[in-house]
């Protein structure tokens, strides 16, 4: 480290997706180490459209670790931040920048002080998955910071530690976290099962649902169900176990029908399992209802999965369209039956890549209106078409894993002052 | 059997209840004969609120059996009529009615046809076992008109064979359902486990939910989650047998605590393997999960249960309070959250035993504006009061078993023609 009087900031920006997963995680076998009860899969969203940037900085003129959310200071005390940083510093290298004539050996960064500041590009309370690709972000901005020689899948048992999910952000396209089976934690982590070029057809359409109740938190909820669901031990031990060689086989062959079929039944043994927790913990709603029902009466009709679903801790549907055509086909259905309301403008209601409205038909308003109803509903004369239970759709894909932004213009943080821009 | 002049009407009317499960009954394994995949638990309700009345009578003037549900003819040609029919016809006896001069031998009732009329005093669609109040009362009235010797509870092996649940409806308070071993269902059966007189200070309150949704029958519902779920079978092996001896116990001993607990716990789960079926079932919505919320807090608040909630195949809830005046704070909580719209008067929202009301201290729409918010949710500021969610409540108590109404009052049928009155 160099002398009292220096003031350098050194920094990394990082970008970081979320993802959803298709065979579910819930439960912990161990709370603090945050290690699982069953083997989960998830598919990588595309970060163009849900994504965190994290700059992380370190500079001998910090006097305490700190962190802004979306431009407001919020508390690393949590013990999972803590954890976080506890497991990266423990693995920090020697850092040397000679244009900037800076060196860092790795004991100092028990001493230094960080500066952190993270932005999602999507509402962070609408439940699709902010602290998994948060969580991910930190630990990976902050491994490229410290120098740490450990690969992204070494680092996803360190983001584990932050919050279960955010391991299966370190790899893009779809990305199994296995268990483990050791009491330290060291073989529970993320491994990519395919990239997202191995299955680029696929589209994901995401319905982010208005929300009347708060919610269950996930980490008390999937307490509340270890302790008194008298089905998770079943779930957990043997209906999962197969699912997963099912899913990845799946993946392997880019069977659709399968995948659909594994995705849908295990969002919804996910939500059963909820339900049969003591007291019961409801995430999906009317709406979410109504959605499935959408999806589910369209597969029949077609008598072979076009569209999968999954859903979080929350009302928020996630849709998996076979190719483009269908998720245009889906976006249409989807308008139908949850036109935006009077106020909202069609630009504001379909948000990502818009070029699926185009493949839809939909331009405006008008043609929203102008929807004719789908033919499997056709002898349905009670098809409601309520306004205003869907907040926004957004359109995206599956996408790729971490990556550093070496551009300066995406750091968060000032390069000279380590505060926020 | 008498001259071919003969115009004579012989007729028998009984009044039997409806129950409600406590312990659900749900997937059968044998579809014709209707046997069950485990035994269930249910508490008859008060017949004077919610019951069947039937009107059964023979003349060797009809010339084929008729029926009459709620003024209105309908078919009796479904499988599940005519094994009713059948079986009871099997096991007539001669009957003589020495005062109007009638003697039917055993062997004629095979020949004589019947006609029925059956009268629900409660909406038939509303989701509140019609078919098995319904049922029963075919069987039971059939049985005493046909001078049947089998006993109740051979009599409910077989109005089960009309439908599942109604076997429980022939008798009062405390029903189980044994659902027995032999393939022929000859042991599957109802039992009394204790009669009304003995728990009678529970009150039970319904809640009649507004459904927005039409919802999937039980008969096919429960064929979808026997061969789709991955739970069932857990629940009905491992589960289901070890909470019916909970049950009896609690039951027995007249301890609510543990039977509120086994009750909503049993009715959660049941909802979950509906969930956990493909494609899922959804019976519960938002305003049943509220009103699950509203118990749940106030439970939680009390440290003990104060109210028991179960729910069938449909939205509306089953309330069981302790005692009355725990049901007269149940009603204050309800009428708070779901006030009734302003065209609604209090006398049509709050039907049965209005009694209960008055225990509440509510005489009229100004005493349900002026409700406090209950103790409970004093810091919950997004409490809503939603009108328009719940059609009504039904204020009620475990009642009595299926009895004859001899007074000819009350018969359905004109005693010369057999017609509908």
């Amino acid at each position: 480290m160099g002398s009292e009087l220096e003031k350098w900031v050194l920094m990394v920006t990082a970008r970081t997706p979320t993802n959803i997963a298709v065979i579910k995680y819930w439960g912990k076998r161990d709370e603090t180490l945050i290690l699982p009860i069953n083997d989960s899969i998830s598919v990588t969203l595309d970060p163009s459209h849900l994504c965190t940037t994290t700059t992380v900085s370190v500079s001998p003129t910090f006097d305490h670790d700190r962190m802004w959310l979306n431009g407001k200071e919020i508390s690393l005390q949590g013990g999972r931040f803590q954890s976080c940083l506890r497991e990266i510093r423990a693995r920090a290298q020697d850092v040397e920048d000679k244009k900037k004539g800076i060196k860092i050996k790795k004991e100092d960064w028990q001493k230094l002080h960080l500066h952190i500041a993270s932005y999602n590009n999507f509402p962070t309370a609408a439940g699709l998955a902010s602290s998994a690709a948060g969580l991910a972000c930190l630990v990976f901005s902050l491994a490229k910071l410290m120098n740490l020689k450990e690969d992204n899948s070494q680092l996803s048992a360190i983001a584990r530690q932050g919050s279960g999910s955010a391991c299966r952000s370190l790899y893009g396209g779809f990305v199994k976290w296995d268990m483990g089976k050791e009491d330290n934690g060291s073989d529970s982590l993320a491994v990519q099962l395919a990239d997202e070029k191995h299955w680029d057809e696929l589209v994901i359409i995401i319905a982010v649902v208005s929300a009347r109740q708060k919610e269950t938190s996930s980490t008390s909820g999937m307490r509340d169900t270890v302790v008194t669901s008298a089905l998770i031990e079943h779930r957990a031990k043997e209906v999962v176990p197969k699912r997963i060689v099912q899913m990845e086989d799946a993946i392997q062959k880019r069977d659709f029908p399968s995948f659909a079929r594994l995705a849908y039944r295990d969002s919804n043994q996910f939500h059963a399992v909820c339900l049969d927790t003591y007291p019961p913990i409801f995430y999906m709603n009317d709406t979410s209802h109504r959605i499935i029902s959408c999806v589910e009466k369209w597969n029949r009709a077609e008598e072979t999965p076009q569209v999968a679903y999954t859903f979080d801790a929350g009302p928020n549907a996630v849709m998996i369209a076979r190719d483009r055509k269908t998720a245009a086909l889906l976006l249409q259905r989807l308008l139908y039956n949850f036109p935006p309301q009077s106020d909202t403008d069609l630009d504001s209601y379909i948000i990502g890549d818009k070029s699926i409205l185009q493949d839809a038909g939909i331009k405006d308003m008008k043609d929203v209106e102008a929807l004719a109803p789908p033919p499997e509903i056709k002898d349905n004369i009670s098809t409601q078409r309520s306004k205003g239970d869907v907040s926004h759709f957004i359109c995206t894909r599956p996408g790729g894993g971490p990556v550093v932004l070496s551009d300066g213009s995406h750091a968060l943080l000032n390069p000279l002052t380590g505060l926020p821009k």
